[in-house]
Order: structure tokens, then sequence, then C-alpha cells
């Protein structure tokens, strides 16, 4: 198929070399002239705009849009929006906010162009390895761009397979590393859940690595003291233990470097997708207790202290034993 | 009655001269000679070790053991023990762990020595207010001790009475600001977990301030931004507010000082409680998320960052995006 | 002062009484006419439109809404604005989420309508006790309502003032029980926090009592099993003790009158603010566990299982060793 | 190398049939006689008590005891020494607590018998993938129990090498399964950690499906609500993304099965790992907030409501508004 890549950052630029090297037809826009030209080099075609790219495009006109989620995908999409034939398909593979989405999705249709959802998982690894994508939007443009989506999924590969899935019953896209989960939205729905769950496996391996840590503390009897190696324990538990994944493949990689993750300052980064998935869950009336405390240990680690520390301490102080608390 | 104090600090100390003021007679034992004579201006008999202070002490003598719990409590009981004649009684007024008072009263019995174990909430302001006790051991001796419990205690005092306990079936002595709780230990655990919970509250106004104070980030859209006064909204609260507690009045007392509670530095003691409140409710498969929480903090407090929040660095690192992190 | 009271519920109806005992003139409105009727009885001057309110109360006419959040507020005071000339005020007593206050003071302001929001704490006990509140809008204006609010408001009491407040350089309203806390919204924000609040302390001592009612559990040693008096416990708690709150005294008269609480059936109803502070603390990157736990605990009361526990036996049964869990 | 196998249930049978298979003697006992007829078919030794065991054994006798940790295990370690010849060695492959392990090694070091402590992870997977191993004793012993450890461990296998452990610095044990982690006690002390990192994992994932499951709830707008495939979500999650792990693996498993999990009853067990893992943060001072979380999420799948629910209720219905609430 034909498409117009928008965005060629790593995410964008990789999706569309792994398309061409499969025979795909890439017009590619940026508003970073380097990055189109190098895409170029790797055989796509240059647009200068928006409108450049509708006009060298197929029909109907694919438009994959992977821009950072927030106002400049907005933008983008409004700008394809303006002159936007009967027909033509958006496809938002970047991170947004599935309510944006809906509205969205409404918006478009409204001019009788389509709306495609994409949440996309597998970072720097996706272009080798395939992209696991999770897919929100109507069945038969979904359908109708399967070529892509399946040429960007990882397939079947070497994972082994799924009992109860080898019948001819069951969907093969989710096999092949993609899903149409449902209507506009829902693939972001599903990929923000994604990655909330990635916040709690992550916390989880950090918080069992702390006791490990601690457990040399010479603030513990001697004979309860051990001075474990953390490198081998992440390696050996990659061998066959219940707690193997490829999170933990990438915590082994990083403690096989340093041990000690010296290069790291401790602050930790989050993004939409846990606060969002926090969200969800207060619609739902879910208890996220885990999910929740993995989000916000990323906070804390961001602070020195919290002022509630000092109501803490002021509040002891003001019962009385602990008279060392002021400094 | 005639008791013998151990201990005479803060507590000790302060609980020994509310019962002289109410007509009780004390001997005064404590490793540092200036606070027994400070007690002894105060009408206290000063006792010079342990034997000296059986001598002095009226029959059968009752020991009130005030120091801090671990082992400065089991060597001074022990040191009792030595040569206790059958009937004495042994008060362990600290902060034990239950399990000890278990064991320790098991210990005591083989001698025919009795021991209480007596839970004390009311820190330094406890000699004016009183103190509320909580109380384990067998019933026979708590009774006869009542003189020295009712008098250490609050009395029913100007606090407005609970209805359904106006009537003659209640023990009156909870009313009062003291309970025996039951056998051995008894007195502590309550004591413990009322600790467990004081946590908990604790950590909940200190987290209602954190984001009472964080509304006036330059982050946040400026017409959602406020920049609140803290000291008076804990007064205002104080005020006919569900949520007036003392600890909030502490914290209006804390802010009207100083509403940036600048003095404190932020890192927060725990002491042996809220650890042993935990291991209870994993004793019982008690869910415990709050009380754990507010624990977690306070360890969270006193580091500046975790091993843990490197791991996850790390891991954010590695799976690619996110390369700004290592410093 | 003249008002016009809309909504004669629990709160509003026992608001305008305040009112009225201390000679404010009310005029009252309400769907149900029988709410309307029994406040006539009471001395107000029923109305039977707003725009009848609006005739025959004073001038400026001040509107005191007091109808359940979200869209009965919402076309309450849209309808008020149909006719509202300059210089109206409307409160909005109720318990609004502050964005919603944020956007209507802008909508109301381009009509020259004031608008003052008002978090109120209290319950069936205000009327006697006085209501506890927390005020956003314009200085000018709240100013100008201040006799109602004075009114309305605890005042001073046999509360013990706070030391450090005695001054005359603070705001004396905080004292009196009510406090103008910022521009549009800030009432009802503070008063969010203060819910938030409430959640975590009313779980904290949930969470306590349940330590304590496991301590009788037959599954522990017989020598560590406590069969504990817990209407005793939350009494003597009251006195003197460091937990002694508002909440406290609530928990001991329902122990007093069940001590097995065999009346509740477990499932306990969240309202919006609880989730707003959670919302609240994402955007400000506030960890926030205690208080978030103390929400989930409310959601997990209201189900018999979650799907995410089948997932775990689900998984247990996976690794091998747990045939039991599938019945 | 000849070992005695003491109890060959699943795990312990496993392993001695993966230790025959590639040439090891195994002697065998068991209280039940089939269990150890069984062995024998497969070509063990079959033992009639302990010390007919030694007698068959080769020397110095290794003993391998699989039972039920804690006073199983514990006894059946008392008998072996007994008797025990100095030199002896004593393997206890089950899940012990590991301060249990640093009292038996002390224990039978006094009469010169070696204790090696092996923490096992693999379930029933184990013969055919192998066993992923942590081991705690002395170098030397450990070290002469090689053949035995690098037999029952996976070995590098199919699995994607960690650059950095590529050269020949790094203990080559780690990638081939199994860890020297330190002294007596040090390898059930990581297996400990590894179960509490488990728990976490679990209900990271448990709470993702249950935020899924929760979209198609009635109760939201019906342009938000998705009615999601979780069976198929679960699959293409393994598929490339950054959740992807074994535990993964095992639910895409179940919702293959049944995609309603309607089989699991969502009553979750837990054994002492993850309790012990929430002790030793609290000794080393270290947050887990997940950790504990998702433990407090398995108590809490235990029973209907507890009685904290029903505190809260009545608080609600103390303060006023919630007159629902009592049934």
């Amino acid at each position: 198929m034909k498409m117009v890549m928008i965005g060629l950052g790593r995410m964008g630029g990789n999706m569309a070399r792994r398309l061409m090297d499969k025979g795909h037809e890439i017009v590619a826009f940026d508003r970073d002239a380097d990055a189109v030209a190098k895409l170029v080099e790797a055989g796509a075609e240059a647009a200068t705009s928006v409108d450049d790219a509708r006009a060298k495009a197929g029909l109907p006109v694919v438009w994959w849009v992977m821009v950072p989620a927030g106002e400049i995908t907005e933008s983008v999409i409004t700008s394809i929006c303006e002159n936007a034939a009967e027909g033509e398909i958006v496809i938002d593979g970047g991170n947004s906010f599935y309510k944006d989405d809906i509205r969205r999705a409404k918006m478009l249709a409204e001019k009788g162009v389509h709306y495609v959802d994409v949440g996309t998982s597998g970072g720097v690894w996706g272009r080798e390895r395939g992209y696991c994508m999770m897919i929100g939007g109507p069945d038969e443009i979904v359908r109708q761009l399967d070529p892509i989506f399946s040429t960007l999924a990882p397939g079947l590969g070497s994972i082994e397979r799924t009992e109860g899935r080898l019948d001819d019953a069951t969907d093969p896209r989710a096999e092949n590393g993609y899903i149409h989960a449902g209507p506009a939205g829902a693939g972001h729905f599903v990929k923000m859940v994604h990655n909330g769950i990635e916040y709690g496996l992550m916390q989880a391996y950090a918080e069992g690595f702390d006791v490990l840590k601690g457990k040399a503390s010479e603030k513990l009897p001697e004979d309860q003291r051990y001075d474990l190696n953390l490198t081998d324990i992440a390696e050996v538990w990659r061998r066959g233990s219940v707690i193997s994944s490829w999170l933990l493949d990438l915590t082994a990689l990083a403690l096989a470097k340093d041990g000690k993750l010296e290069g790291f300052s401790g602050h930790v980064a989050d993004s939409g997708e846990g606060r969002w998935t926090i969200d969800a869950a207060m619609e739902e009336a879910v208890p996220l207790n885990v999910l929740s405390a993995a989000l916000f240990a990323r906070y804390r680690s961001r602070v020195d202290h919290t002022f509630g520390d000092k109501v803490l301490s002021a509040m002891r102080f003001g019962f009385g034993g602990h008279v060392e608390m002021p400094q």
C-alpha cells in the first residue's frame, strides 16, 4: 500500500522503514527537512507540506500521524482535515488520550473522513522485532488497512503459540501481534492500560531490588546481612523463573553494565498513560492500589521532601516526645 | 497507694508527679541521680538501687517500669526479678512489644510475681490532661491497682459522654480513660494498634496539605492555581468540620507558628508500633493498605533516592524512548 | 440580610432555619411544595418559582443554591441566570467540582452576576454546632456576605484557641469557622481536599479496628489471641489519646449501640470529592498513597470479587502448584 | 553424583527424574511407599528410612530435602542429624524461611554437617525447562555440589544472552540458571524476594485486566464504553510489547481456555514468602507499597466484607447524610 507518514522521529522513521523494507510505498513529511531527506535515502518520496503529501499519495489517502500526543497531534490532524476529501483515512499512531480519539473520530466523520487510533508498544526494538499494535476504529477501515498492520506487526515469530488458539475460530491477528480492540479510542485505551500495567511491573521489580540491596545494611544483625550480587540475581531470574519478562531482561542488561546503576539520578519521569489509567479506574470504581502506588513512587522520586513530611514532623513535635525533629 | 517508679524521664517523672499530687506515695529510682533528686523535691522518696527501692516500698511491692522498650526494659525487669518475693507486681508502662509481655508474664509467674502491661497515650500533655491507658494482665491484679490507674487517667472531664454508655451496664473505666483490655500483652497490643492508626491519621492530613500546597504550582493553568493559606485552613477545619481532631489541633498550632514549617527537615522517624501493627495484620491476614502506606512514607522520607528508582530509570533507558534519564 | 434559599433538603432547610433564628430573612424555594410549606411555618417567605423568588428578595438578590451537585446545580444556576440583573449574587453551597465553579464564575461574570462557592462541613449536626465553611469568590462580594457566613459559622465556641492566633494580625474568620480561601472554586477545592482527608482518616480507624477484631482469630496461637472489647477501646481512645477526633466520637457512639455493627452491610459509598482529590494530586504530581488506598477500599467493598482476583488464580493454576484454586 | 532425595512429591520427584535422566544416582525416600515405588521404576534405589538411605548413599552423604517448609522440614532435618557423620551435606530445597536456615546451619555445623539452602523457581514446568536455583551456603560445599546444580538448572538454552555477560569475568552459573547467592539463608532470601516480586507482577496484570473489563460498565457514557476481548489482548501483549512475560503467557493461556475465568472463585491464597518480604523490608526500612498492596489484595479476596467496611458505614451514618447505609 501507499501511505503518508507524518512525523519521522525514532518511531515514525523506523515504522516507515519497516514498511518500505516489505514493499510498501511511503510519502514522508516532517517539519525537520533532514529527517525527510534521510527517509528519502531509504526509498521514501518527500513531501513539503500536507497538501503536497496528499497530491503524491494514492487514493484513498492514508495518513499515519506519528507526532507527540496533545497539541501537536491535534494541530496536524486539524491541518489534514482542512482540505480532506471524503474517504481519506487518518491514523493516529501516537499516545493520544482515548477520549480525544472519540472526539476527533466524530469531528472527522462529519467530513466523511475515517479515523483510526493505534497504540503501539515496542520502542526502539520495534523495527527489528515488529510493533505490537492495539487498534481502534471502524471495522471495515481497519480491515482495509490490514496490509499495513500485518507488515508492522511482529508476526508469529519464534514465540511459542498459546494452546487454545491453534484452532481456526480465533482471530489470527492477535497471534501476529495486532488486534482490532473496538471502535474509536479502543486502541489507545488498551495501550493506556498496557502502560499502567508496565508501571506496576516496573515498580514490583524496583521494590524487590530495593529489598535485596537493603539486606547489606549494617543496621541488621551480622548473620542476617547479605551482600548480594544484583547483577547475577537479575540474570538468574531470566532463566526459568516465574518472574522472567522482557523488563527483567532489560534490568539484567543494565545491571550487567553497572551493578550500582550509578549513571541514573533516581528521578523518574512519567507520561500521561499512567495517570489516565487511574482516571479510568475511578470512573469504573475499580480499586487500583498497585498501579497507583507505582505512579506515586515516580512522583515521589522527583522531590527531595514533601511538605507532608514536614507536617508529620510538626505533629510529632506537637505531641511532645520528639524534640529532635526540628532542625 | 505506694509504688516504686523506675525511670524518671519525661513520662515517668510526670506520672509520678500526677500520682503524688493526688496523694499517692512514690519511691523513685533512676540511673540519673539528678532525675531522682528533682522528684524528691516534688515529694518522692529516693531509692539508690532496685533492692533499696524494694526495702522502702510497701507490701506488696508495686513496680512501675517506665524506661525505653527493648533491652533496657528487659534488663530492669530481670533485675527486679532476681530478689522478688511472691506477690510483687511489675507494671511495664513503656512501649513494649506485646509478645515480650506474654513471655515475661510467664517468666514472672513462675516466681509468683504478677505482670501488668500498660500502653499509655497522652505524651507531654498527660500530666495535666491525664493519661489514656490500655492495660493487660490478670483481672484481680488490675482491679487491685485501680487507685493508681484511676488517678493517672483523665476522668470524665469535660468531654461529652457517649450516648449508650450512660446506663450502668457498661464498664465505667473506659469513660474515665483506661481499660483492662485482656490478659498479658493485651494492653500493649491495643496501644500498638492505636499508634498504627495514629500513623494513618497523620499521613492522611499530610497528604491533604500536600495537595493544598501543590495547588500553587506554576505548572497548573493560571485560573486553576490557588495560593492557599494553610494556616487558616488548618484552623477552620478545627471548627465544626468532620475532620477535627487533636492531631489537627497540633497541626494548626504548628502552622500558626510557621506556615511553611521551615524548621522541619522532612525526615520522619518511626517507632516499633507501626511495624508491629503491620506484622499483626499479616498474622491475621487483614489488609492494611493505609496503615502500611503511612509507615512506608516515613521510610521514604529518610532517603534521597531509593535504588529502586534507579532500576526504573534503567528499564526506561532500556526500552528506548528515554535517553534523557541517565546523567 | 435577606436571601433566597433554593433547595430545602436537610442541609438547605437547616441552614435557612439557623439564619432565621438569628434574624435573617429567607425567601424559600424548592420543587417540593411540602418542604417550602415547612420552612414557611418556621418563618420563611414562600416562592413559587425562581422569578417569584427574585421579586420577593431584597436588592441585590442573593441566591444560596443548596441542591445536589452536577446537573441539578447546573440547571438551577442556569435558570437563575436567565433573567438575572447585574449585581445579583449566586452562592453555590453544594459539593460542586471546583472546575465547574471556575467555568460558571466566568459565565456569570459576563452578565455582571457574582458567583461565590461555599464548601460546607458539619452534616446534620451543623444547625446546632454551626457550619464550617470554605469560601471562594471575589473578595468584595465575600465581605459583603459576611453577615450570612458569620451567622452560619460555629463561632469561637468552647473550642480551645490556637496559640499564635491570639494576636490581631490573623484573619479572625478562620477561628470563627469560615475562611475566604481564594478566587472562584477555591472554596470547593479546599472542601474537596477536606473530604479526601476524611476518607483517609476513616480508613485508618477502619483498618485499626480490623486488626483489633482479627486478634480473636482461632488461627493464632492461643496465648496470642485476644477477644477485645471494641466498644470500650473506641471510648477510651476518646479520652486523652493522640487519636481522639470527632470521627472517633462517632465510632464510639456506633459501637456503644452495637459492638458488632451488624446493622451495616459493609458496602461503602463514595462521593465525587475523594476521586477529585486524587485527580488534583495527579495534576500536581503529588503522591497520595493513603488517600487513594482509602478510596479504593470503598470500591472494593462494593463487589464480591474483582475479575483481577480470578486472573491471579488463573496464573497460580498456570504455574502449577495450585490446582486447588479452580472450583 | 549419588544423592538421597527425601520427599518425592511433584517437585522432588521431578527433580530426581531430571537428575537420573542425566546420569546421577538417586536413593529415594518418602513416607508414601507408592511415591518411592514409582521413582524406583524410573531407576532410583529405594530407602525405607533415613538410616537405610544413609547406608545406601555414597560418601559424603548428600541429602536433598524436598518437603513442605516449616515443621515437616524441621523434623526431617532433625532426624537426619541424629546419626549424621561429619562431612554429610544437607540441602533444604523447599521454601524455608531464611532465618530458619541461619539457625539450622549453625546447629548442623556443631556436628560437622554442612547445610545448603536452595530456593527453586520453575514449578511443574521445571522438569522439562530446568529449575532456576538460588543457593546459600559455604562456598566450598556449593562448588562440590555443582554437578547436581548444573544438571537441575536450565542451562543457556535458547534464551538470548545478556550483553555484558559475554566475557569471561562474570560467573557463568547465573547464565546457566543458578547462583550461589551467599552464606546460609541467602538462597532462600533471594527466592523469598523473587516471590514477593511475583505477587507484585501478578497484581499489576490483575488490576490492568480489571480496568479493561470494567470499561464495559453500563454506568459509563455509551461512547466511552468498550466490550474488550481480553483473550486477544493478553495474546497481543505477548507479541513484542514491553509487558511480555511468562506470567502473561500463563494469563493468555488461561483466557484462551475461558475468557471469563468462570472456573475460579476469586479467593486467592498466599504463602509465607510474600509476608516475609514485607517483614524484611520493615527490618531494612525500605518502602514497599506495591508488594504490600499485592499481598493485601489477596487477603481481601478471601473475605466478603471487612469489619472495617462496617466501621466506615457506621461513621457515615453518624455524621448524618447517609441514612441509606444501614440495612
